[in-house]
């Protein structure tokens, strides 16, 4: 243990708010919820939206305020996390950590969970320790290769269902698919032609294991599917979770629009370099991730929005982010654009992955300054 | 402001430690802070390390213990936390935002202040702004062309000078320069080449300027070069951060060896896939950053160590992070080492980037498993 005991939140109250900061557009983002709870009910899918992006207790009453109480996230901690804020029907679509039973139990004993699966290893264990009901998806590896159980391997899948059967703990939910390969699409096309190969394959899981469940759930995820297709085919339920904020590289794959995207980076300018029309902001890897794109032909960690009272503008022409270091950032641009941006400007950077941004948020802050809590702070 | 009020605290309250767990060696810590302080007083260099890698009093302490009483920090934000955990000697090496004046203000009347200037607009918005005394150290660019004023123009220089020296609450510290490009250097040779470029810049600025500002401090800071460099010539201080922790890069670079990275990420693997020999583990780009390096011709997020109870062994071979999505991460290996390895067993991570690993993380966890509070917690 460390030799001196401060208090962190003695420490923390003598700490002020800072920029850069994670500009949030309501408007924005509730319209991004409404338009994909929408196509849900439109086409009677579940929607369980996944709270990874946001991490917000603020942002997730926007969902229930359109109807949304099931939901998806990332981890155990973010499970927890919504739990303590009223959250009772959690889905953790990611592998079951058996490091950590006893956090698994003790959430299994005060809401509703479903956790992910996609071994026998892993599921014998969890027959054996778990203490609460609690129902079961496998995850099936559709084509992204990242992780999930093989469809093509139905006696390992029938293996699995007999443990989960025999479990009087355990109850089979369904299949279900992360397609994160549609992020490398070139287009809404390519897009949709990964959608409907993913869903064929878990249509076939469903024909072979049907018989023993038939209310089995297929349940897809990712935003650029559920963005860009219409007919959802075999699919109960969709759990996309980027589109609450959506970012650059859903613009470039065509799954939104710019003027979707609902959070910027507000970040002042603190010096000019006139030889390289270079502009220095406060906001760097630790604002942004290091998380970067190809945007005309160019590495790009941002496109630059100018700032107004209530929200923001298109992007600044001729005008990106090129590099990031800890707490730097750098825009180019050109020499018009130089010339009328002054030391002490705040700029917005629209971010090129909006989980990533989110994620290293204290919070958010509204068009009215309002401070949005969330999991971090 | 959000309909529901969440405390916080309350909700933190409900929350478990999990896994991804950063682990810090306090021994292997001590000895890369121990090395430094020791080359800077063989030297007589001023040692006044940046805090921006590890952001813990709990880690400042053991710099306390060799002596250390003067640091840099990257960061207003990071600057308060410091001095509201005792440090009262502090040099924010980042430009003045001229937007948050007020807080400048409070710390400046509470603790022995030095700021970074590098053009004339801000150093007279903060002669007219400024309410108790502070040093100013002026950012020289060097040759990493980040930042910084240009060298060679000696009649800018001189007109923030004389600004500066017209001020009653003002004072000229010295020069200071980051030399950022080490970090393309191919070789320790590049590095001293560097170095040696760097220095003589700034020495030539002493010469210029040394009659008016007859102790004027020449500050240099990079950890390459303050790591690989034996004879620091007419340098007078040294302000290194990273090689508190070290990382992939670093020895990459040959400023460290792989037995000096002070920090691992402990993660549980979850699955394993046998037709690709890859671990999927728990630690994603929100855990190490995405930040990513060659390796042997490929791409690289992190090396992999087994882990030992009182800390970890030498990188496995034929292993290494082939990709990170936002809280999963892939390790390849070869058969022998998969066939080793069981879903359940925890693997350490030596960070691409340990800056950006640390500043992830919510505290840091020792060999007995104790927790070390940083500034995110």
């Amino acid at each position: 243990m460390p030799a001196v005991d401060w208090n962190i939140f003695e420490i923390k109250a003598q700490m002020h708010q800072h920029y850069p900061r994670l500009r949030l557009d309501e408007d924005i983002c509730r319209q991004n919820i409404g338009r994909m709870a929408g196509k849900a009910g439109e086409n009677d899918l579940l929607f369980r939206p996944h709270f990874k992006t946001h991490q917000s207790l603020a942002v997730a009453e926007w969902f229930r305020a359109e109807g949304v109480t099931a939901i998806t996230v990332s981890s155990l901690k973010m499970a927890e996390y919504f739990a303590a804020g009223g959250w009772d029907d959690l889905f953790i679509a990611f592998p079951v950590n058996i490091l950590e039973m006893d956090s698994l139990n003790r959430l299994a004993g005060s809401v509703r969970l479903t956790i992910s699966v996609e071994s026998q290893y892993v599921a014998d264990y969890i027959a054996q320790n778990i203490a609460d009901p609690v129902a079961v998806s496998l995850k099936i590896d559709t084509g992204y290769h990242r992780t999930g159980l093989d469809p093509s391997d139905t006696e390992k899948i029938s293996r699995i269902l007999d443990t989960i059967d025999q479990s009087p703990k355990l109850s089979f939910r369904g299949f279900y698919t992360h397609s994160g390969n549609t992020y490398s699409a070139q287009n809404k096309g390519e897009i949709k032609q990964i959608f409907e190969s993913s869903v064929a394959q878990l249509k076939r899981l469903r024909e072979e294991f049907s018989d023993g469940h038939p209310d089995l759930i297929l349940s897809t995820g990712d935003t650029p599917s559920c963005s860009v297709v219409d007919n959802f085919g075999p699919v109960n339920e969709i759990r996309p979770g980027n589109f609450v904020f959506y970012d650059l590289m859903q613009a470039g794959l065509g799954a939104c629009q710019l003027s979707d995207v609902a959070v910027v980076l507000e970040c002042p300018v603190l010096a000019k370099n006139s030889r390289r029309n270079e502009l220095l902001i406060h906001g760097g890897a630790v604002h942004l991730s290091k998380e970067t794109m190809n945007y005309q032909g160019e590495n790009c960690f941002g496109l630059v929005v100018p700032l107004t009272r209530v929200g923001w503008g298109k992007p600044i022409e001729n005008t990106l982010v090129t590099n990031l270091s800890q707490e730097h950032g750098i825009i180019r641009t050109d020499t018009n654009t130089f010339a009328g941006i002054r030391i002490g400007d705040t700029l917005g950077i629209l971010p090129v992955h909006s989980c990533l941004t989110a994620n290293l948020a204290d919070q958010y802050y509204t068009k009215g300054g309002n401070e949005i809590p969330k999991m971090r702070s």
